[in-house]
């Protein structure tokens, strides 16, 4: 059974070395689970952690919300025990916690009419190593998070060193031109999510143009719709970022669609 | 009295919101103390993360002592617990953890005739942000520190994105220049030691001409000499890096000495 604790000598307290899912379960059912535990899965794989096979975390999830059938679930992974020292032990057993807490609730505005975004002032440093993954090296986004206070802005708006626009401190972005949707390229740094991986999935279905590239602050400005998407929140539209007006516009609630639906039980 | 395990919803686990010390101590006394809980605390307040006093970390570090009176002491002080999400919480109360280990045993001819240290392919990213503080976000250490296996290599070099060095995985770097020694800027990545800190300080002492700059890898291998410093090893000479030879020389063993004599008790 996954713990309520983990030992001082956790890797994943010592090093951040370690992955992490968050995931809605509604009316007991943990939502796009299969896509959860893939990209859990495939974190781990990629820095060589132990994964737990995906019945049994799912009895995890199972076991932690047997009472509260509506609730935000958090999974991490951790590489397990370590010796004192950087380097991984190649036989450790990785540990999992597994929490659940009630689901957020965000003002309906946010999904209906749109957030206004805070332009985050600390840059994403370039990592390849890391990019993509949702591992537990998360001060960037607590330094990003801090800059505003409970408020007007609902998320901030992450660039990167060269000032390309990347995600938001806790959510993915898409932007639509035209009729072309495109959503940052995530191989230096960011976070790519199981929901902005839907999205694009189900673009590709919908027979709409989909690219991910560089995507300069400006452009995010100009689009004719931006969005925020993450398994909590599902998509909110952006009407303004540091307080210039963005455009809002009938695919944000087509595309939450894609969301909600595909949300089908496990 | 500091715990041997953390709350899973500890904001160090979650996030590496946290900052890590390790020490020695030494007949039951903590070597270079002061330094080491100021650099802590320093970097505790560039997060705000409210570190817990001087004085009630010292009766930790005694306390997990008590039986092994020479120990390797690692603190780790995060942010504490947290709700869900990056936002820190202003009135968290810090979680602190003290583990006390065997000092390691390194072969004595690493800091008698040197180390061959492994050119690491990572490079580290760059983040001002959190440059020079010893956090808890160490994924790069890891992956850096995964490269070799035990055998010749005793350390590895670290570069930047431009190529110019900046540490070992586990050390900080200085070189001699005829009588000029220098140490790589640590304000875009690194970590920037105790016992750099300390060389830097009796360099000037000595009336040795140092410096803090960018410092490209060609440069390092052209040195007169080459020497890495922690907590734990003192000082090793560099005597090859990805198997070419650096020159070693006697000023090694006399900043080495000025460290062992400044380990004076608490």
């Amino acid at each position: 059974m996954a713990s309520d604790s983990v030992p001082a000598t956790d890797r994943g307290l010592a090093y951040g070395d370690g992955m992490f899912r968050t995931l809605q379960v509604r009316a007991g059912r943990a939502v796009h689970w299969e896509r959860h535990v893939e990209k859990l899965a495939a974190d781990c794989g990629r820095l060589a952690i132990a994964c737990p096979a995906a019945d049994v975390l799912h009895e995890d999830v199972m076991a932690v919300t047997a009472e509260q059938p509506d609730a935000a679930v958090k999974i991490i992974i951790t590489r397990g025990i370590g010796a004192r020292g950087y380097r991984p032990t190649i036989d450790a057993r990785a540990n999992r916690v597994v929490i659940a807490t009630p689901l957020p609730v965000y003002p309906e505005r946010y999904a209906m009419e749109g957030v206004m975004a805070h332009l985050c002032r600390i840059r994403l440093g370039t990592q390849p190593a890391l990019a993509g993954m949702k591992h537990l090296n998360r001060l960037e986004n607590v330094i990003a998070r801090a800059e505003w206070e409970e408020g007007p802005y609902a998320e901030g708006i992450l660039c990167d060193e060269q000032g390309d626009v990347i995600s938001g401190t806790m959510t993915n972005l898409f932007i639509l031109e035209g009729e072309r949707l495109s959503t940052p390229d995530l191989s230096r740094c960011g976070v790519a999510g199981v929901t902005r991986a839907l999205v694009l999935e189900r673009a590709v279905t919908a027979g709409i143009a989909s690219s991910i590239e560089r995507i300069a602050l400006d452009r995010v400005v100009r689009a004719d719709e931006v969005f925020l998407v993450n398994s909590l929140i599902g998509l909110w539209p952006v009407r303004s970022i540091a307080g210039k007006a963005v455009r809002t516009g009938p695919m944000a609630s087509r595309i939450r669609n894609w969301i909600d639906e595909s949300g089908s039980p496990r």
